[in-house]
């Protein structure tokens, strides 16, 4: 084999090796890292950095990785370790199931091309790994946590993968969907503050299927947005358009999200539903969706996103609204008004619930960054 | 947009839902599901299954995930998402850090190519799960677990992602390393069996990096293995030949698991070792790894992979040992005596392990294939 490439040695140690140890001498390296983990010991009550075992691995990856400098990454990490060993440790995994599980992600990820992020094809997946995060739950938890609703405020609910930056922004009363088959549904809303006060020039994504369970994105021969715009509220906290009524759909299945499910005994439908995501400055961003009613899959949806304060009747049109909005009589009509949280208020809520949280675990924690850390000396 | 793709309905079900529901009617699928839903209520004490929350959502998703067929998948998922949530509700993860980990697992995915897999070019990441794996010392723990080891038998450690199936087969005094660089390493080894037998024809995959510190595989103009081979043990369970003295090296850290280190403050060096890999029938499979003693980072391994019974000290050759093996006098020699442990006795062992800590986690259990699932009637 020619060895053809730049030579390495020692002596070429990654940039962020701290600088102590790139002097170029195996031995200084030696030395080095002997004060090097002789410090760490001084700090950490350490088992042996070697002959590592099912019960004391742990510990001892913890200790490696509390150099981290930032208090919030090394407690994510601490956890993380944490949770992945017991995981390994209570189910007795075996390599045969830790390689399924590495070949599992690594078919995750594969899904993911740049291509495939930009322009999702008809039948294949979109972001994997945001539909792996929904199907396990994690996704409606995180967003829970990290937006917590007072009650009157408008719940948020999962984001999925179908969300993109390029839909034009659109006066009221823009007809969104142009799927000739969809049925035509008038959609009338507002948008207030918790004080019942309308707010003005809230930007509103809003996006939907067509009348098949496609979004546009899904097609190969998407030429621009279709089904999805962006609004602006009025002075009166209005916003009103054109749309199409809602139809169930199941997520993308043609991935490892959808052999996982198929695994699990599970259905990849999501019930009904419009999504709507709210942004302005000083209010908690939002974002949400609405579900139509006795939809059949609204108690057993893929992503577990529905909420009974999200679910719509639909009404029907009558003269005096057909007229004032210019569609037609009888058609189907979806109202809702949205109460958004201030930033300020949402940030006391969280952090509040999280010293509980924290408190009830019976850990001594701090916030830092207005996220809890480890309260230590 | 156009729409010439083949419509969907609601007929259209995938081929894994259940025949019942793909009668092809919305509303014979409602009332499916909710026989079907109603029927799990009945098996399943359950919350409702809309307005999940912080709180509810990890048994709703374990409900949901609970018609899973195969126990022992289902058992893992469960552990799965309570640890995930566990995790998000511990840390209070927000949505930023979230989509952060969204990306990083899309990145660790995305190096993961075909062509990465098959062939390793130099400073491109092989196999990233496996190096995450590995780093956060999940590896060695599965490791650990899945093959225990009895006292006076050969401990196991990481296999790595370097590992090839290309390596020729070859006979005892091969040459395995044909760099000009690498110090000449004789290597005698034997393989026994707990009672000290030898044990013949046992299929022995060697591998180690050259002087460089380099994988064969992390060359782009690899033309062919080298710096490893396959050999077979003798009629007195000896296997011998000339190798290099292994160098140590960083593990590919110009990826998402590099930047995960450098994050953490860690260095991603592992020390000095040389790879082996014993099968033969009857036997459990060894994956292990020989190490030098007094290497720099023999304390301090990215991987975790250290034990002190794989730690050996280089001795000379003398001049007997010179003439027998047709090496020079005073070269580097490096012997061991490998113990295997029987497929019987290591199935018995890990099972009795395995009981052991269930009933510590005071799980009621029983083993399904080997491994534990819940003891349910």
């Amino acid at each position: 084999m020619a060895h053809n490439n730049p030579s390495r040695n020692l002596a070429e140690v990654p940039d962020y090796v701290p600088d102590e140890y790139s002097d170029g001498t195996a031995s200084l390296h030696a030395s080095l890292l002997q004060t090097w983990w002789g410090n760490m010991r001084g700090k950490v009550d350490i088992a042996p950095h070697k002959d590592l075992t099912i019960e004391n691995i742990t510990e001892n990856v913890h200790m490696i990785n509390s150099r981290c400098p930032d208090p919030r990454q090394k407690y994510l990490l601490e956890r993380l370790v944490t949770h992945i060993h017991d995981f390994a440790r209570e189910t007795r995994l075996s390599t045969g199931e830790w390689m399924a599980a590495i070949q599992f992600l690594t078919s995750v990820g594969k899904i993911c091309s740049d291509v495939r992020q930009k322009v999702v094809l008809k039948r294949e997946s979109s972001q994997e790994f945001i539909l792996l995060s929904d199907v396990l739950g994690l996704s409606l938890l995180v967003d829970s946590i990290d937006h917590p609703k007072p009650p009157a405020s408008t719940e948020g609910t999962v984001l999925g993968p179908f969300h993109t930056h390029d839909a034009a922004n659109e006066p009221n009363g823009s007809t969104i969907s142009h799927d000739p088959d969809g049925e035509p549904c008038l959609v009338l809303c507002t948008v207030k503050n918790m004080a019942g006060e309308p707010i003005a020039n809230v930007k509103i994504d809003i996006w939907e299927t067509d009348s098949k369970g496609f979004y546009d994105v899904q097609y190969a021969d998407r030429e621009g947005p279709d089904g999805r715009t962006v609004m602006e509220s009025d002075a009166h906290g209005v916003f009103w358009f054109k749309a199409i009524v809602p139809v169930p759909y199941p997520i993308p299945h043609d991935g490892p999200v959808g052999q996982l499910l198929k695994m699990l005994g599970r259905h990849p439908y999501r019930p009904s539903h419009m999504h709507f995501m709210f942004a302005k400055e000083g209010y908690d961003h939002l974002i949400t969706a609405l579900y139509l009613r006795d939809d059949p899959y609204e108690t057993s949806d893929a992503v577990f996103g529905v909420k009974e304060s999200l679910i719509v009747d639909l009404g029907t049109v009558n003269a005096e609204q057909a007229q004032k909005y210019g569609v037609k009589e009888g058609g189907k009509l979806m109202t809702y008004d949205f109460v958004l949280v201030s930033d300020e208020e949402t940030r006391r809520l969280r952090e509040k619930e999280a010293m509980v949280a924290m408190k009830k675990l019976g850990r001594k924690m701090k916030l830092y960054r207005g996220l809890p850390v480890p309260d230590v000396d």
